[in-house]
């Protein structure tokens, strides 16, 4: 037993993530502390169909296979994010709408076949929330609550360490939180009114700042030239972002709103999960305190949670590669 | 072994709940099928402080020990409800507002010192919930949203068939689920704004039915009228209730409005939790398919999860002794 003990020590044990975007896939091998050691991207070839696509997954892990850079047989196993919506349970993909010709794909099934490998899939938010706890911002915590914002908000509802997925695999969708029923201008594409996505993401904010500054030509203008950008530059939030940390008014006053709003419906998830720490991952928290310190202060009167103030509210650590990391942690070990 | 399991079969087992109101304490012998086999209720006289009410939840567990119901050794546990604030952890009532003089008692301690049985103390919503796992509408499932719908909104999260409890043991406070962070009139007793408890509650119901009948006197009588009460009657769920079974068309209506904001709000803890089945109890549930049959409709509308429509919107099953039930529901066995 000692000997067998010592023997498994000594094995490296690794895991391979793969993130099958619409346009890319990125795949890598990760160790037990978080490091990629290979690590490759290849076209999805989506336009080209199922078959292709499926022969791209294929490509990338043997890409990885190919490195060397890892045993074969210290490769444990292999997680995979597709987009939605897919079955966690069974490890199907349905119908991704940016996935052309992919119908109740056994993707689990058909990767573990290929390989010799268990397989596990999930979606990229819980994914990218399972990767926080292994090896991110919450690293030690066991009820987390993971966001993402970005073009949309996606969540992710972690207890006791693992994802929780409720009756259909569908749980963590807390984006679609309606956060004002009577928004009527603000329909979701998920059909639902007011949800906190269609109002506190990237676009959403940037609609309705836009929708603000129609009448005001100057100040419009002001704020794409304190962001550094051409006069007729399309308005993104990354255009915000620069001009908020060039100290631009306007574009201070929409990320506050934005956060305002986050704020708000944080102090809903806090009332219904009352984790143990919030990490902000996603395009639009790479903001950072210009958009959490607002997110903080809004939490305690929008929940009756009164411990709600100590809740850690943290940006995630995982930035670069954070579809690969995500993929990887929800590998089977 | 052999001996011993028989030995245990033969021998049966109860637990007793302890429900401790403002104004009464409700008690009871459950025996494992959810049969009440001794009651009993006393004053809680909040008003002659800790010290006294504390004598009266001894003098409940007293009564039912004295009624020889069920032998006291065959008596594995006791659970507690109380007012809360509380720390289900620690089983330490904080402060509750109706129980003057009580500052961070150690009450499952206490409790427990005195009848020398282990105890657990809970807040009457989980509480409730667990009932109805345990011997109500919600027997089989594991993963349950449970509602109760009266003067407030309570709701239990329960996963894997036991309470989700959070951080702080604050987490299922799902009435404090802001669904319209703009409606400024409707300040919740929390501080927030535009909970589900302050509008959709049945004081909410009615405070929003009275300001529409404001300028219309006659509709208001006609209502009162169908409820079979008199003219000057003080309108309440009850009466509106009342007027609703007799097909009025005014107080039909509040009824829908009410059930439309659940809906709302049930469809975003779909989003979130994904739950098996919800159930719904207290005062106001007691409308039944006058209430439920337009949340059901409503649910699918305000969530992502396209399989909302078919996770079971259903009444609480436990009605009467509801506390009592719910108290017994968490004892430790």
């Amino acid at each position: 037993m000692g000997w067998a003990r010592t023997r498994k020590d000594s094995m490296s044990q690794y895991v391979i993530g793969v993130d099958i975007g619409g346009t890319k896939i990125a795949a890598g091998i990760v160790d037990e502390k978080g490091g990629i050691v290979a690590k490759t991207v290849v076209s999805t070839l989506a336009e080209e169909g199922f078959e292709t696509s499926l022969e791209q997954v294929y490509k990338s892990v043997e890409e990885l296979k190919a490195s060397g850079k890892a045993g074969w047989e210290e490769i444990k196993g292999i997680g995979v994010c597709a987009p939605g919506p897919l079955d966690p349970f069974k490890g199907v993909v349905h119908n991704p709408p940016n996935l052309p010709g992919w119908r109740e794909v056994p993707l689990a099934e058909l990767v573990s076949e290929k390989f010799d490998k268990p397989v596990r899939l999930e979606n990229d938010a819980n994914a990218a929330g399972m990767a926080e706890v292994k090896w991110g911002a919450a690293k030690g915590y066991k009820h987390v609550f993971y966001v993402t914002v970005s073009t949309g908000i996606g969540t992710a509802v972690i207890i006791d360490g693992k994802i929780y997925h409720g009756k259909n695999g569908m749980a963590g969708e807390g984006g679609h939180v309606t956060i004002n029923y009577d928004a009527k201008d603000a329909v979701c594409n998920c059909g639902n009114t007011g949800c906190v996505e269609t109002l506190a993401s990237g676009p959403g904010t940037v609609r309705r700042l836009l929708a603000k500054l129609k009448n005001a030509p100057d100040e419009k203008k002001a704020m794409i030239s304190a962001a550094g950008e051409k006069d007729d530059a399309r308005v993104t939030m990354i255009t915000v972002g620069k001009a908020a940390a060039n100290g631009n008014k306007t574009a201070l006053e929409a990320i506050n709103e934005e956060a305002k709003l986050l704020g708000i419906w944080l102090g809903s998830m806090i009332s219904v999960l009352d984790p143990e720490i919030i990490v902000i991952g996603g395009g639009v928290s790479m903001l950072g305190e210009l958009l959490l310190a607002t997110v903080r202060k809004t939490i305690p009167a929008y929940t009756i949670n009164t411990r709600a103030d100590k809740t850690p509210v943290v940006q995630a650590k995982l930035k670069n590669d954070v579809g690969i990391f995500g993929a990887a942690a929800v590998s089977p070990k």
